[in-house]
């Protein structure tokens, strides 16, 4: 049994739903574990983590404006110091949540066919956003 | 240290939340690991997991009734190749997420008294679902 | 490679965000495991657990008023046995989740620099709640 961990950073391009399937089956290749536990911590209070459909782009509009309604921006939040863009990203980021855990079996991410894995960028401004990986196994 | 690793599979009987506590609590034992982490992820993105009240049956009414109140059924989705209940199901999916996990202690799922493991399916009709378990420890 | 586990007690008073980073992360150094995965599991149905701000005040303020919108107390519940407090509270815990994952790198929980771990009540009355830690690594 072993273990490796890293803490992978990534540049968003502001708003929208991060595709980073690949760079974290690469990542998991990469430290020869073949059976175990993946887990990913985004380490940040305004973006966050979150495993969907990966064939259809009409599901991220969907997506985009479904936090919209849920969590819009506008008046009204006692904390707007970082803008109206913050408070709703946090909100947003509770919603989805920031840690997810992915079995690996048999050498590969035991997701499903039309799974991926994204990081949400909750604000508007492009970011560099860091995600812890830890993956323990055999 | 060990860990073992499956693909489970369940039929669900259409739109509602499926106890599969009892399926998986037999999976943990029959490891035969008794201290360690136990690991879920839906394999899918209109289908889902949670952990909630496994005694009153009102509670899952209400359940039901809030996903229909925050991710409706209805027109105004850009995706809706698939039918009004599927992207509805994709925004219940994240509102709840797809993966849990559950310290094993003692043998027995260290869940409370009145937890239990539900698999949400969000689509009307019945389908066959798969969830990646895993377990390490001891 | 090793692991630890437990079931730690807070006592909440009431419905707020009860900051436990401190507690976690003493559990964690007790331990003497230094890299690995921690994770945490709310054995309740109305209180969970969730990563958030752990700077701005007002940020919770927010939080609080946003799940008064999604989940409100009112009529309108099924369930109601324990109070007009009672099942909002589960609907807010399916929204946060009830278990979360952190890995440990050099001895420390990974968390960005921003990040709290948070017990969340949702029941108006203080209550003793137990969270279920597990810790695998070396």
């Amino acid at each position: 049994m072993q273990q490796s961990s890293a803490i992978l950073p990534f540049e968003t391009r502001g708003r929208a739903l991060h595709d980073i399937t690949r760079e974290i089956a690469v990542w998991q290749r990469d430290t020869g574990i073949r059976e175990g536990l993946l887990t990913l911590l985004c380490r940040h209070t305004s973006a966050s983590l979150l495993i969907q459909e990966n064939a259809a782009p009409e599901v991220h509009l969907d997506i985009a404006a479904w936090f919209e309604r849920l969590a819009p921006e506008g008046p009204g939040y006692a904390h707007d110091d970082e803008g109206p863009d913050d408070m709703p990203a946090h909100l947003r980021a509770i919603l989805t949540g920031v840690s997810l855990q992915i079995p690996v079996i048999d050498g590969r991410l035991a997701l499903g066919t039309w799974q991926g894995i994204y990081l949400a960028e909750h604000r508007r401004r492009p970011h560099r956003r860091e995600i812890a990986v830890h993956l323990i196994g055999a």
